[in-house]
């Protein structure tokens, strides 16, 4: 993985870069010391290095077991739990689902739709279906709901003694309900450790047991991440350290009234990594009223969108590239005989080769536009690369969250509105939030 | 389709708010008299009223046609061209793709992905499939890029003679490359409209005969648009007229430092009508150094990935969620013996009554955290409905571009991309380009 500010640093102050590139050790060392806020949820920081080979291959173990029964498995978790596997696996799947023998991996619990999931209730009808039952706690609402119709309908399907082999708890290692339940019925479980949050836990089995399913080499991105730990550690000096770049470069952009950071793609597979980074670093920054607003582009497809207001619209945006040096499949440009289309000047070149000067083209022309550029390249789609990309991107933004001078690892304001859901659907224990939320709302 | 501004009028300068309600009638009248700015792009504003029986007669035998013969239907077009088919199918499809007898459609043409193509090749591999290309000058390198590649297959498929009756063109009346290709080949063609824009096409055959292939009621989708646009009219007085009433306030709200509109769901099948609505603020606004930047998010889900910033970050951001009253299907909230995860009191409940209590609670939640929020209301998710929410957004915009004083339906900002693109592609005629970007590069 390489990371080019040059398109950036233009735009950033120079001073204010400076002083933010040297702030940069000392937030990076909070993250190894464990002296900065949030400390108790620093599991994450050593967690590539600490993984045994023993610990992926009883993950791989298990995903094997459910892959040779199931036709389709169903990842059941929302925020983290949901993003962290479909990151991966999407960036890693055949784009029209053509993934050979491998079981279709469907995802659930992450919303509270009606449709969607009575849509899921009829596509597991008559399947034999596996269930990863991903909550720490076993009581969020959109996960929960959705487990207990995946538990019943694989009961009824397969009986209660075979379902029970066909669903796995990642959890906590000793707390809550998904853990008593698990205990109870004997279902194989997995631990999510205390001290990594859900935007942080792609790497625990919250994230590497249904990537495995997927038929994915979990080492290899375990791998890719153990690298990336060792090339961002402390010891590692500003100007070779990408995670300490990067953050040093989005605060200066910041300070200077760069408000959104857009992150880009010119590869689609790369569609839920954006999904994954808005989580991480929305989550990590935005609070005490301030934080860059992270939102993500697919390119081409949404220069033929976004493209015009990012080009001419307020220059309050700054974009970061994810970009893929090589593509994994061939597809030439074909010939035509008529060239009603003009294109023939790309005929016999890699279809790829176009997509790079689209690319290039565009940064040239958003940075003409006022709109600093930086760029993360990946020589390749895969796991070792994304394991990389996955584990630069939370370091950066551990560091990155110190500099703006928040708590990057808790995040109070997700329960407002389930405190506010629970009063209003009378939950036993919200009696006095309720009267209060009925007489707001017939004031 | 109805429109509460209540959560969003205590944010807005009552002033300011006030002046530009005032000016909303002015703004209106231009885009029916033909006055204003961009007016040689006003097709879309009684193209509803104009649509008759025969002619979605004949774009529904022409996909009923399509429909007999095809296992796939595969839809070429980027920009409006993808995203107005798209948002619409979507929304009314299976999500899990169960779709009974329908064929599948699926979307190309839309980026230059490699790996994108050969998986698309891949599927279509020993398939009967056919292809709508909806490009008006039949040049746009995605597009005609995948045009070429699906004609060449279809024709290896099934021989040239039965290719021509798998292929319709929508582009231009009698301009252009794919103009020209169609008439050689004998190909169907439609007619894109050269007053209606990309972004304003959707209820041209652009969008409608792609709807009609996924096997919606186009009837029904036009005949919402058509109820929306006697809604919105000039001759409807600002107090109920909800096209006059979004523009203003999110102008009122961009006037006291607003600069970010998320646009929100709570059901994830109208997921590509947030980037369909995307393409159409943020193409016809993100001009001249302004413009609000348009977001979306799909709750619940994201409320564990974007909900912390959106309730604690800063406060430069509002809200418009788009509620469906009620879910297509049923599904009842599953009583559970044990009740370890404490959610028995919902038992019983519809599932979409805990999100709606969700919606509810979010909103509140999120005003409360200082966030304006704008409520637009759709009884069910169907076509009729679509139609009324399609054209309240497109009357809406170019209400909004003229009260913001841009031209809504200029994308100049477009252009500079390509042109990059095509200079360092060394295309025929871009000669200077070409040297001056490699000097730039070298330098």
């Amino acid at each position: 993985m390489k990371l080019n500010l040059e398109n950036a640093a233009s735009f950033a102050c120079a001073d204010k870069l400076a002083k933010l590139a040297a702030e940069t050790a000392a937030a990076n060392e909070l993250l190894e010391s464990g002296k900065g806020a949030g400390n108790d949820f620093l599991g994450w920081v050593h967690l590539p290095s600490s993984i045994t080979d023993e610990f992926l291959a009883e993950v791989q173990a298990t995903a094997n077991l459910l892959r040779e029964t199931a036709e389709i498995i169903v990842v059941a978790g929302i925020g983290g739990s949901y993003l962290g596997p479909r990151a991966v696996n999407e960036a890693l799947d055949h784009t029209f689902g053509l993934n050979g023998n491998n079981p279709r991996v469907v995802y659930a619990g992450n919303n509270i739709g009606e449709d969607y999931l009575a849509d899921l209730m009829e596509l597991l009808e008559g399947k034999t279906f596996a269930i990863i039952n991903i909550s720490k706690s076993g009581t969020t609402t959109e996960t929960a709901l959705a487990f207990r119709l995946l538990k019943t309908k694989l009961e009824a399907t397969v009986g209660k003694e075979a379902a029970r082999e066909l669903i796995v708890a990642v959890t906590d290692k000793e707390k809550g309900a998904a853990r008593k339940l698990a205990t109870k019925e004997g279902y194989k479980t997995f631990v999510i450790p205390d001290n990594v949050g859900g935007r942080f836990s792609v790497l625990t089995p919250v994230g590497l047991l249904a990537i495995a399913c997927a038929g994915h080499d979990i080492k290899a991105l375990v791998k890719g991440a153990q690298d990336m730990e060792k090339a961002t550690g402390v010891d590692v000096p500003y100007d070779q350290n990408p995670a300490c770049q990067y953050a040093a470069m989005r605060n200066a952009l910041y300070q200077d009234g760069k408000k959104i950071e857009i992150l880009v793609n010119f590869q689609p597979k790369l569609h839920y990594m954006m999904e994954w980074w808005k989580q991480l670093f929305g989550e990590s920054e935005g609070k005490d009223l301030k934080g860059i607003y992270p939102a993500s582009v697919d390119f081409t497809t949404d220069l033929h969108s976004m493209g015009q207001w990012i080009q001419e619209g307020e220059r309050t945006i700054f974009e970061t590239v994810v970009s893929v040096e090589k593509a994994n499949k061939t597809v030439l440009f074909p010939h035509d005989e008529e060239n009603l289309d003009g294109l023939n000047f790309l005929a016999g070149k890699r279809v790829d080769e176009v997509n790079k000067m689209a690319e290039l083209g565009t940064r040239l022309a958003h940075v003409d536009g006022g709109v600093p550029n930086m760029l993360v390249t990946i020589p390749v789609l895969d796991e070792y690369n994304l394991g990389q990309l996955i584990y630069f991107f939370e370091r950066a933004c551990g560091v990155s969250g110190y500099l703006l001078g928040v708590n990057p690892f808790n995040q109070p304001g997700v329960e407002a509105y389930k405190k506010n859901m629970f009063a209003l659907l009378n939950k036993p224990g919200y009696e006095a939030e309720s009267a209060a939320i009925l007489a707001r709302l017939n004031k």
